[in-house]
């Protein structure tokens, strides 16, 4: 227990100290238990290659602050993960300037699901949040872990919609994991620590800046086998974490959009640049070199809207549903259903291949083939 | 004269065996003046490889049928343009099995003009008609020919958007020029027929039939620097289009949509395939490696809307511009101007710089440049 929390100290300390996982590896080289870092001597850091101000976070520590982030550990249940430690994601390790040190609240076994990386613009269109819910489900259900930035716009409907769809969803915040930013996104983050993980390199306290974004973008690439931008403008933010994926050997997918549409322009440069163009969720899934038994996955997740009440309502909802293309509002004259559980039934639907969508939002019913 | 006529005659033989260029420069090469063709001998088309059928056709025409095609020569003025002509345009006689002979309506100087092929589906949506009629237009005032096939949907609006801006436009079709497919393009026939040329391979009285499209398609690539896709369907004729033109060597351009509009799934399968991607039209005459003096050109070529009165309009139009993106409808009231001309004047004072095009058909006002 002793032993623990010593460890824990120093772990903080290389988290305030901002030690990449190559450092800490080096590190670990040097001086396996890390008591090395209870007393680190200039000879012992040099190869490490640290600047003069992190060397000296590592060798005098504010040990106040210390106990700071200690205490909040302690209060809110996180987990303080190493590089070092076999439970820190190997594809995270893998990639180009990986944190040595990693704040998390949540499952930390999620880290190591195989993840889709879904990012995109904080304004975007209705039509590209439509997009994302529904890719983030269609990719939950096949047993991908969404991993997003929690902001507003493309990365909270991705959260949303894998967490809808009974899934699992990562957020990594460019900010201590003490504050949620944006505070609108609080029930988001609560939930998201319960079905899944919410991850920071920063320790508590840490206020988000905009210099951050891209630090914490790296990761969001890093922790995932591939990244989808859904929207976004030319030079935004998303086309960084698109770029940290290439670099990371990553796959990166962009999903195309109208030349009138502003928030295309970010996706169509990357298309340009290589990126994958993605019609439909099947399109990243099919690329993704992960081995994922969607049938095995689908059934041990809970069905988001489960139990056999539903069933029937399924069925009355399948029998509004002419072969003709019918719209929401008309399926709700039809059924009496509200729009909402025709929405999320629709897409229990269309993923279990019994409807079909067409522009505009409506969906019809697809012949069961006789097999 | 006599020799004129006599020339004619081979040539209509030419046409009516369907020769490809190479067949008939190699026949040039065993015979230069074509007199064998008066007497041709198996011995003389052997090294052609011809089918039996196309030596029959050769060796023994049916000279009523040649008579006739003389006669329509005759009475509609257009030309028969061998492979073998210097006016023949040297991108298509480089574009594999380019067709011995043309018949061309119009200018046969056209065809020699730098053109850019814009083909799509017949059943586009408006605003695919829409991109169509507009890139044609920016093409046309760039000195581009814009080629086609003068079918409905975005062959029409692409020919109607270059002729529109006083440009030229050149149409290939899949049947005998005396006849006009589809019949509803009978005014935009003759249009091109004056602002540009009207051609086929296939001698008059040819009735289109599907299977002759993909070799017009082959004319249209053939004929072009570039293909651009403007909306396809999957496995659409347009996409053979495009195939034909990246076997070519030419470059292949596709416009992306929103992933709900089914018209842009062969678009993103070019793209997927290699095509560029465009969101506009500059974006294809940088690719393309023409030497278009664009200022020149545009100078020599009469303005749409010329003449000083419209200047007056010009201004009208520019002042009720805002800088905040303003929509036609709201042009018309504040000018009194209809809907047509602040359409057409838009998209000039867009080329010029004096305007910039927002989402949903908007335009707000650039400031003067101080130079």
């Amino acid at each position: 227990m002793e032993e623990t929390s010593r460890q824990q100290r120093r772990l903080a300390v290389v988290a305030r100290a901002g030690l990449s996982a190559p450092q800490l590896a080096k590190l670990a080289a040097l001086a396996p238990s890390l008591d090395a870092l209870d007393h680190p001597v200039a000879r012992m850091l040099e190869p490490l290659g640290l600047t003069t101000r992190m060397a000296a976070m590592l060798a005098c520590p504010d040990q106040a602050v210390i106990d700071g982030d200690l205490r909040w550990l302690a209060d809110s249940g996180a987990t303080l993960l190493a590089s070092t430690d076999t439970a820190y994601p190997m594809l995270l390790r893998e990639s180009p300037d990986a944190p040595a040190v990693l704040y998390v609240l949540g499952d930390v076994a999620a880290l190591a699901d195989p993840q889709i990386a879904m990012v995109g613009s904080r304004s975007c269109t209705a039509g590209g949040r439509d997009t994302a819910r529904r890719f983030a489900a269609w990719f939950a259900q096949a047993g991908l872990t969404v991993t997003s930035g929690l902001a507003l716009g493309i990365d909270t409907a991705s959260h949303e919609g894998a967490l809808q769809a009974g899934g699992t969803s990562i957020a990594v915040l460019g900010c201590g994991l003490d504050i949620c930013y944006p505070k609108e996104n609080r029930r988001l983050f609560d939930r998201i620590v319960r079905q899944g993980a919410v991850v920071s390199e920063f320790p508590p306290g840490t206020e988000p800046r905009p210099a951050l974004f891209p630090q914490r973008n790296r990761i969001i690439a890093g922790l995932s086998s591939g990244t989808l931008v859904v929207e976004a403008a030319s030079r935004s933010g998303s086309l960084i974490t698109a770029r940290l994926a290439g670099t990371a050997g990553r796959e990166v997918f962009a999903l195309p959009g109208s030349i009138h549409n502003e928030m295309a322009r970010g996706c169509h440069e990357l298309i340009r640049q290589g990126a994958k163009l993605v019609e439909r969720p099947e399109d990243v899934l099919s690329e993704l070199k992960i081995s994922l038994s969607s049938q095995i996955l689908a059934t041990s997740t809970p069905s988001p809207s489960g139990g056999p009440v539903l069933d029937k309502e399924y069925k009355i909802l399948l029998d509004a549903l002419a072969f003709e293309p019918a719209g929401v509002d008309t399926l709700i004259e039809r059924t009496g259903l509200n729009s909402e559980s025709i929405a999320s039934m629709l897409l229990v639907l269309e993923l279990d291949g019994h409807v079909a969508p067409h522009p505009g939002g409506r969906y019809s019913r697809i012949a069961e083939q006789c097999n």
